[in-house]
């Protein structure tokens, strides 16, 4: 009876989303909105919108290449994240056994990374360190960058933003579905990126488990496994999102049939404002180069209800 | 088992908002906030804000008074809402049976009115048809409202109001607790109102069934008793809020103890922002006068979760 109850409680808050069109859409504008209009029509719904051609006239959308980049940045050292399958933060199997594999940090001249991009059959290879790495790694590139050009957005988060990353990598990286608590403004530079969003009330759609954890390190003649990451003589475990969007195992997760994802290309130019807590799946054209603020979201009753629903779907061997 | 997980998940939900101090309080402005402001801060996170003094400028605030209105009206004759006990639309028991009892509506010229509000022991009446009245029956004093200086909140609304309501009572008149599908603005113009609010995600604290409905009707001696409503041969049905947030019935109603209502006066010259979907309890000083803006709200995932609130909190007699 009550377990038929909530399953009428998530049924109900599908249908009367599908029904009012709510998460159904990804807006577009082809100008920049007033902070106003943004805060009001996009940051109050949770709503995502792709700004076409918003930023197409930064110094960084027109210089920024490959080559410039290395001669902008005299061939500094970078850090790259190396997968042997473009999946940086991501499942893969090792022995039969399924893990959430970090992928192996490294260090090498941007005209390495480069060449090793050119490489189809090599390692996959990724500039993809969220810490704020365009801010600490590349102020030489700061200037190319006209932030004020965010304000409409920046004035609705009302705080500066938690971090700014800098992200290029080979077309085979992928970032595999995950929510995030910020507010997220991604700006692409070159090339375009592709992403899969899911609203975050199709929770119940979204198939995810606790996943031992573990590293990628190489071998001396270079193959990759996976060293699991111990904490206090246990294996770490992180909970993570089970499906791949682009490849849904329907006979083992049954409940991703109710999902609509949504598709958008993000093109050079363009800024997609993606909301705190939507799942997203990210592809990517061969050298992209993307920018992207994190601002901190704030917490209200919208999260306390995403909380709950949480609770309501966890499967009843987790609730033991 | 899952009817622990509800309890477990509505629990969460409280406490998740209660950690984040998520409805519970009512901000206070000195001065009007700009529209960007009110987006942001208080109509996106569907939070309540006083903003003090915010018409105290207003001509109406400064002339309008009962005899005032009395001249400038041309004593014209105005409908009124006359209950025996204050409650227009409320609860009421006759011959041992509970009914949701509308007023009786009646018309009179204002100085009747007046006289009547003076006269502490005979019914009581209220003006307070939710009509727009104000727009539709009160064009005289259309001039002494400057509703440009709700532009800050307007904007952001982004519409007309659906209704602009007058209201004129008894100090005995009480609003029982109840909620709307509006954004609301409360100007009070003379006197004071005293409200009592809870965020909607306090729903499973708020006590509700189906009562039957009733219409208040006078014998010819004066005497109300309460007239069943009759709809294809069957007493209308409405649903309602059964506690008293005045004087809680704790012993029949144990889940009102979790609830964490928040009270506000809001005085002449004062603006309240009253979300969409707040309860609110609602009584006043005696002949205090008010204006209020109603405009539609706008459906979006947080109004999904509260339906969902909805369904997963329903008794189970009523799941039938
Ligand atoms: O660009 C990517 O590969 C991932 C972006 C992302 O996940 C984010 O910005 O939160
Ligand atoms: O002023 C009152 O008595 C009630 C006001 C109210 O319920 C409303 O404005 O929605």
């Amino acid at each position: 009876m009550a377990q038929t109850q909530i399953e009428t409680a998530i049924k109900l808050l599908l249908q009367e989303a599908e029904e009012l069109c709510i998460g159904g859409q990804i807006s577009e504008l082809q100008q920049m909105p007033s902070a106003l209009e943004f805060a009001r029509d996009y940051y109050a719904r949770n709503a995502p919108v792709v700004i076409r051609q918003a930023v197409a006239h930064w110094p960084a959308v027109q210089k920024w290449s490959p080559d410039y980049l290395q001669t902008a940045l005299n061939d500094k050292v970078v850090d790259v994240a190396v997968t042997p399958n473009g999946y940086a933060d991501g499942l893969a199997t090792q022995a039969g056994k399924e893990y959430f594999v970090l992928p192996l940090e490294t260090q090498m001249p941007l005209s390495e990374l480069l060449q090793r991009l050119d490489d189809p059959m090599g390692a996959v290879h990724y500039i993809q360190k969220q810490n704020s790495n365009f801010s600490l790694d590349f102020p030489e590139l700061a200037g190319d960058i006209v932030s004020s050009d965010l304000n409409f957005a920046a004035q609705c988060f009302n705080k500066p933003p938690d971090a700014v990353n800098f992200w290029l990598g080979d077309e085979r990286a992928i970032t595999s579905m995950h929510k995030d608590p910020y507010e997220n403004l991604y700006c692409v530079i070159s090339g375009y990126k592709d992403f899969i969003l899911l609203p975050p009330h199709q929770l119940c759609c979204v198939p995810r488990r606790s996943y031992p954890t573990g590293i990628y390190k190489r071998k001396s003649c270079g193959q990759f496994f996976i060293e699991p990451l111990i904490d206090n003589g246990e294996v770490q475990q992180t909970e993570w999102v089970s499906i791949d969007p682009l490849a849904p195992d329907l006979g083992t997760y049954p409940q991703y049939a109710k999902a609509r994802p949504l598709r958008v290309r993000v093109h050079a130019g363009d800024v997609l404002y993606l909301p705190n807590y939507w799942f997203h799946h990210v592809r990517q054209s061969h050298k992209c180069i993307a920018v992207n603020f994190w601002y901190d979201m704030e917490y209200d009753s919208r999260y306390c209800y995403y909380r709950m629903l949480e609770q309501l779907t966890k499967k009843s061997d987790e609730l033991k």
